[in-house]
């Protein structure tokens, strides 16, 4: 019986312990939070803080294989353990996409199409690669950044003072050209041993800078859903993934600068993240394999076999944030009204036990005839269960 | 945070544990057994043999509501405990289903067709039954049987004796009337507050009294099919089933006795199981919600809603058995042969440490144009993986 560690016990470690589990592999979950997700769930788990050399010493020495559900991990101490060769994706993968700075670098250096950027080491460089830049754009700090946070919006040079006042003293950062957005998309991608197995384009649709819904299949023409499957496993590729990645697309409107134009839509990478991911959730519902048991066939050495995705008509995954529970932080939402909506397949809560406001709570998925239909139910169903105290 | 307890730590405990953790529920499972599959998946297990009174009562005391992956609990204990309304299915659904005798009272009372049989209180009496029910016959203990243990098949008076030598004084044990079995096939209802919601009819075949291979559609005409799921629903009726209630049907050729018969094909139910059945491991791959789904909404008191089958073709669920493992009982199989079956949409593995002969150590599920093929290619694909030292 093999072993898999998973550093992190949030809601995609548990999806990925209930996939190793069916494959008959044993789970280990190395986090620090004692309620997280994963740690209620699973039997096996290592509540250490990530500075814990020993801990994570022990921990790998346990595991058959290692693997992350964040990127967002503290390589110091990783990079110092002579077990460091079972992590999948490898520590090199985990380092350049959990570093915006490194990500860009890798994304111009294998030819990904990618808005125009200029990496600062500190704030104060901030005003030079913005004017060099060009206004708007976007500061993004290296490291930490998800759901929208540390970005900053420079609409002209005035703006970037407050940024320079925010961010601490040789923080790292990027400075992006703002593109016109269309649309967001993503592409999940399955690699080992040189077999790629790909999920359908998902099409993503933000609030507040976190992911709200998906839409499968995305409203894009299909030599563009071409091009971003291509993009995206050429990204694997050149990382050398073994595992799960998934990137990240801007569609937008073509400007001077655009290097990939493809039925009058520019195509952008944005990020690059190693480890299953939230658009993908709507895999378990429509696919003979979800991102989750892939990952988990790889982890346990079984092999890749061809996707189909097993229903028709569109489906909308939809997050369920804690703002959904009002002022009732504690208390289960009332999923009674579940039962005017056949067309939710399916509802996951992570059973986190304060509903704090932006933070992920659960998510569930819709079926429509089309997109306009799914979107609609996903959006009212949503509001059927959110309290409004 | 609702918890809900299992009676039980095998794989149908597993996977239900996992469904109910997916609609955020915490689980506790009690279990004797320390290696048990849900005890290596789940962060909470009362590991205690099913006599400890106190450890039974602090379980029931410590979960919302509980439910049993397996009839064969010996409810001498259960029947004390205070708390043993929390129990869903009833404990009166239980002690119904686990004994043969009482089992097929139900049948008798509520008209719903079976093999004709006579109940006896001791092995003695078995001589006189069997002369009553007539020759061929079986005789069954009313306790304890399944997958064919503590079954008899008399052929002629002349084979009564060895049951009567074999089976300790005081067994009750029913004698049934030998059928013509053509099929046999299952029908899974999930059942809530009124609602009904039924699995598609699915078709069973066994191999030495072992669940063997599932089809699905099973190769019955449409009116023996929504005979079997109307029977099935009255079933769950008239046990008052919260919770799932899996209904073994046998189809014969018509005898004089026969009571139902639809297409000529006589129809009777050989037994009832109240909880998550080795045939409906299938409605993960092909149901917008399986079986244990639903069940957990209902434990958890989300409400049902229509079902829907989400692929076409026919699927093929194929048992693996501690036989497949040969003589390495502790080495876990070799899947390299799943990159040559594209087919196999999804593999189960228990987690059990020693493959045993006979014991069910996981299972997978194919899918094919027809039942020929998907048939076909299962058991080519349990010979590919199987041992043969």
């Amino acid at each position: 019986m093999k072993t898999v560690g998973i550093l992190g016990g949030g809601q995609l470690g548990a999806m990925l312990a209930s996939a190793v589990g069916d494959l008959g592999g044993d789970v280990s979950v190395f986090e620090p939070v004692r309620e997280a997700p994963a740690c209620r769930r699973v039997a096996k788990v290592v509540n250490a803080p990530w500075t814990d050399r020993d801990a994570l010493a022990r921990f790998f020495d346990a595991c058959d294989v290692v693997t992350y559900e964040t990127e967002h991990i503290d390589t110091t101490i990783l990079r110092t353990l002579d077990a460091r060769e079972k992590l999948r994706p490898s520590l090199h993968v985990l380092e350049t996409t959990q570093h915006r700075q490194r990500e860009k670098a890798f994304l111009a250096a294998e030819g990904l199409p990618h808005a125009r950027f200029e990496a600062v080491r500190d704030p104060s460089e901030l005003a030079a690669a913005a004017a060099r830049v060009g206004f708007p754009c976007i500061a993004k700090t290296s490291r930490g950044g998800y759901d929208g946070k540390g970005q900053f919006l420079f609409a002209t040079a005035a703006d970037v003072a407050e940024a320079e006042k925010a961010l601490p003293k040789g923080t790292a950062c990027v400075v992006e050209e703002a593109i016109d957005l269309v649309l967001e998309a993503s592409c999940i991608v399955a690699r080992a041993s040189g077999a790629e197995i790909t999920f359908p384009v998902f099409e993503n649709l933000h609030s507040a800078h976190i992911l709200d819904l998906t839409v499968v299949p995305a409203g894009i023409s299909p030599p563009i859903a071409a091009k971003l499957v291509e993009l995206s496993v050429q990204a694997a590729r050149a990382l050398d993934v073994t595992g799960l990645l998934a990137t990240e697309f801007f569609l937008a409107k073509p400007s001077a600068r655009s290097t990939l134009v493809i039925d009058d839509t520019a195509i952008y990478v944005n990020e690059l993240a190693p480890r299953p991911h939230n658009s993908g959730h709507v895999t378990r519902s429509i696919c003979t394999s979800s991102q989750f048991d892939l990952l988990a066939r790889i982890l346990l050495g079984a092999p890749l076999t061809p996707l189909e995705t097993t229903t028709t008509g569109v489906h909308c995954m939809a997050n369920l944030l804690g703002d959904s529970w009002g002022s009732q932080k504690q208390t289960p939402l009332d999923l009674a009204g579940w039962a005017d909506y056949p067309d939710v397949v399916e509802i996951v809560l992570y059973g986190k036990r304060d509903a704090q406001s932006k933070r992920k709570m659960g998510h569930f998925v819709t079926r429509g005839s089309d997109a306009a239909t799914a979107v609609a139910r996903a959006r009212a169903f949503r509001l059927r269960v959110s309290r409004s105290d």
